[in-house]
Formats: structure tokens, sequence, C-alpha cells
């Protein structure tokens, strides 16, 4: 089925978008911000072969390509406003397109945002997504806030898109329902845009796993100038990761990427706090160390002996 | 040269962004709004073999990446505040990206805007462009303001970059000057951010010229629920444009994209207000035509005569 442009982002795209003064069909998105906030953007860019497979569903792709963005958000504790997809695409296939429509769209609903604009274009695929939300001034969770004495938490559980990933690889065989389970966490991930909303004021500094525990961890401690002591045997885990050899629960939860799991630093005083807003935003959060003055990044077990890290942290220009 | 993600980021991406509450470096950027003003946000992709040959000179890829947002801006009469660049890169090469930087950051210096942050992964060869720009509340420039009566107006000259764009193509012989001077409109267009500033307030509708005029003005009439009557012959062409035969001029003017000239509309009355915004932009502007209460497009030469279309625009899944 051959498709215009124009024909296909009216209609996929081109929906009605509360919220927003103008949406898709001018030359830009109109926005009107809240008095007394900031906005937060996010931009990202996914690619096939690279970030998923040809043979991807669509509709779980849509999802993940909005939730990667939201997760950004949810990391410096923004309400999330408006999106804009640009995309790339080989061919105009309308069932792909209602399929991967409908993944993106669905999330976005439960969010509450407007797909506010884009472009479409031939080409390889490629979907990058720029997501923007709000804060109030002077609120958004930062990477930089971190103190010493701070308690280092994460919520969710860590690991379980590693794991399917490394079942989809072979070199783990994974129980079927293990690996629809974590298929799903690292298919359909979670952002946790209300825990990140809940931890406005009370967390000093945050970030989301995406590119692994120890890579992402070490951008906190990195802009904060602080170090950190890590539990490696608190880190939450799913029972399908938990079922699974030590190493490989070490190497899925200290390194695993695409967890979209936030990581978050809170004052020493602020346990009861940090539970009420996990409670308050449906989120299991677990306490996994603390933030010391000494630089570096100590990774201890449950008896305090050092762990070594199984392998380095995802990066795009180096493979590991 | 190998180069990581990170590093390529920082040694070719990062730098101040005065304007920005932060920048480049945290999981979003922080921008802190004009009290009373609007957002205007577009977003822009451009695909290797589509938009830019692959032995595209770097430098002007930098610019007219930036440039062709720019212009989406200026459409809408926004000050552009900052840019966030998405990039997929078969390999990360120094050289290419210096050079691209260099063309991004030269004309982003210019106009004052920031690089607030953006995403880098390894792909086929994709650059995607999201630019944010301000406008006081309600003074926005769109598509839908056309009414009967208007004047219509374009700035600078059209079909240059279609002009060279033939040369390139083999269609057409060009003397080396005229070939010089044409392929820098195509690769180095100039977004008429300061013009459309100038409009605020006084130009009742505006697009830029990017598929080309024939089809850039039809939005226009159908957002804004009017027709037009064009005067093919009054359209403003480079001396080395009207030195082709008019048939080619014809093509170039009304259907050549990449032009990014602004279309504008304004009321019969405003035609000093008009040449006074653009000698204060330094932006040369000619009118064109007037909009019409009855609907479609209407194109006569110098004696009333209709113009037949030369071809249709450019549609990125329906070639010409």
């Amino acid at each position: 089925m051959a498709l215009g442009e124009f024909e296909l982002i009216r209609r996929f795209f081109d929906r009605p978008a509360p919220g927003l003064v103008r949406g898709i069909g001018d030359d830009c998105a109109v926005l009107a911000p809240t008095p007394g906030h900031h906005w937060l953007v996010s931009t990202d860019m996914l690619v096939e072969g690279r970030h998923f497979l040809s043979t991807v569903d669509p509709e779980a792709l849509g999802h993940k390509a909005l939730a990667v963005n939201l997760s950004d958000l949810a990391a410096c504790g923004a309400t999330p406003r408006a999106v804009f997809l640009a995309l790339a695409l080989p061919r105009a296939d309308a069932a792909w397109l209602e399929a991967f429509a409908r993944g993106l769209f669905q999330l976005a609903d439960a969010h509450g945002v407007a797909l506010a604009g884009g472009d479409t274009t031939a080409g390889p695929l490629n979907l990058c997504i720029t997501a923007m939300g709000e804060a109030p001034a002077g609120q958004s969770l930062l990477r930089s806030g971190a103190q010493p004495g701070d308690t280092l938490w994460v919520s969710g559980t860590l690991g379980d898109a590693r794991l399917a990933l490394e079942g989809f690889r072979g070199t783990v065989s994974l129980p079927s329902e293990a690996f629809a389970a974590t298929r799903l966490r690292m298919e359909r991930p979670t952002p946790r845009v209300a825990l990140g909303q809940a931890l406005r004021g009370l967390a000093t500094s945050a970030i989301d796993v995406s590119d692994g525990l120890l890579g992402d961890l070490a951008h906190v401690l990195a802009a904060s100038n602080v170090g950190a002591e890590l539990q490696a045997d608190a880190l939450p885990r799913s029972a399908h990761l938990a079922a699974q050899p030590l190493h490989l629960q070490r190497l899925c939860t200290l390194t695993g990427g695409d967890d979209y799991e936030l990581v978050f630093t809170a004052p020493a005083d602020g346990d009861d706090a940090v539970r009420a807003a996990a409670a308050g935003s449906d989120t299991s959060v677990t306490r996994i160390g603390r933030i010391t003055a000494e630089p570096g990044l100590c990774c201890v077990d449950a008896q305090g002996q050092p762990v070594r890290a199984p392998g380095a942290s995802f990066d795009h220009f180096r493979q590991t």
C-alpha cells in the first residue's frame, strides 16, 4: 500500500492534542508554558539492528521508543507534556504504522502527553523522539546534587532486560515463563514517571538506568563529585533472575542496560519520605547503598567483600 | 580513529550554552521560559541518499541541518532558543564530525541559539534536529490566518536550489559561476529568522518554502480556507535563473524545493509596514499575488493568462 507523506501523518499520527496551543499541521507546534515552571527536554534516537531487530513487534517498538524518553523526563522529575516523532521508513507500510502508532499512543495516553509534531521521510528505519515536560523552577532532579552521607536507592528490579537479551543470544537457556516475562521487561519498559514527580524536592539526584547501573551511577558520582558504596546483594531482582547463577545475576543487575528504573539519592534522614513517595506512586524502591565523600564506586557483597564488576557499561561506539 | 559515545559528545558538541538552566550532561536539558511567551518547536530528519549525498561537505551539512529547522521557527516568527541534535553515524570519524560541528555552530552562534542536548548512536547516517524558539503569546505566525484581500509575499529569490539540483542531475548545463552560486543556495540556505520576527503582529499567515512554492502555499490556503491568485512572472529569481529558458524558470520558482524563503500574507493596507519590516531585517521581499475568497490556487502570467504548473511538489513517499 503506497501512502504519501502527508496522508501518512494524517492517517496515523494526527490526533487531537489537548494541552497544546497548536499541534501537528503547522511549521511548528505551539506550547504554552505553565507559569513558574521550567521545561525539561530529552531526545533519543533508535536504529534498526542496533536498538531493535527488524523482526520487532511494531506495537512494542512504538511503546519502547516513547518509554525511553519518558524515562529521561522521569529521571528529572518532570511532568510529560508533549512529544515529537521523527521517523525514517524504508517504505510506508500501513499495517506496521498502525501497530507502531497504537503502541506509542497507548503509552502517551496513559501519561496524558500529546504527540505535538514530527517529521517523516524515506530511509533506513530510524526513530527519533524528543520529549518535553515541565517541573516547578528549581525542583528538577539533576545528576549533580548527591551529597556524602546520602542514601542510594533504585526503583523496581534490575537486570531482567539483560537476562532476556542473553536468552535471545542463546548464552542462557530460560524456562519459557521466565523468557516471556523478562522479554516483556525488555520490550515494554515502564518509565517511572509518577515516582520521578513524587521525588521532587526530596531526592538530591537521579538518573535512569539505560546503559547499566554501574555506568549510569558513575555519571551521578562524576557530576556530584562524590563516591558511593553499592551493596551488590541488595540489588532488587525478579524471581526469574534470582533463579539464575550468581555471576549472571551480577552481570545483569550491575551492567545490564535497558532497565529504565530510577537510581536516586536522598538525605540520610529521608527514608520514610522516600518510602512514602514510592508508595504514593505505586512503585517499589530499594535502598542499595550510600554516597561517600571519597570518590570512586565501591561495590561490596553482603559480607562487605569487594565485588569485581563483571563487564563494562554499554557504549554505542565501543561494543562490550 | 575510534571514539566512544561520551568522548564524541564531549569533544565536538559539549560547549557552554548561555541562556539555559542546564545543557548537555544530564537526562534532560532544562530551559526557563520567558514570561508571557509561547514555545515553538520543530523537528526535521535528514537522511543520507535522500536529503544529501554521501559525498556532501560535512560543514555544509552541519549548516543545512540546522538551517532547515531555524527556517521553521522563522516561519512562525519565533526567536530561536535551543536545538537538540540526534545523530546516527556509520562510524565516529573525527575529521567529519569536526567539520559538521563547525558548520552547525557557526549558524547557531549567528542566531544566538544553544545546542542544549541530543543523542548519538551507530547506524546509517541520519540527522534529526529539534529546534525550540519563543514568541510572545498570541503572536506566532500560523498557516491559518490568511484572509481574502490579503496581499501575498515572498522573501529573497526562489528556484536557485532547484536549478543547482538540475545542474547536478545533468538536465541543464550551467556556467561555472551560476553553478557555484546556486549550489551555495542549495547547500547553505539562509533561514529568514530576523524577517519572521519582524513580521510578528503584521503578517496574517506564513510558511517556509521547503517542498516548493505551489505545494507549500497550498498548505496555507487549506489551513486558512481561502484561495490565491499568484503572479508567476512576479516571482523573484536570481540573475542565474533568469538567464535560463522560461519553462525552467517556472519549474524552479513554482515547484523547486529547498529555498527556505518565507511566503506570507499581510493586510491589503500593510504594504508599507511589510517593506519596513523587510528593510529592518535586511531581507528583500516581493509582492507576488493576493488572497481570494474563492478556494483554489490560480497562477497567471503578466498578461493575466493561466500558467500551468510544471510539476508536482515534493513528497518524501511519492517521488516526482
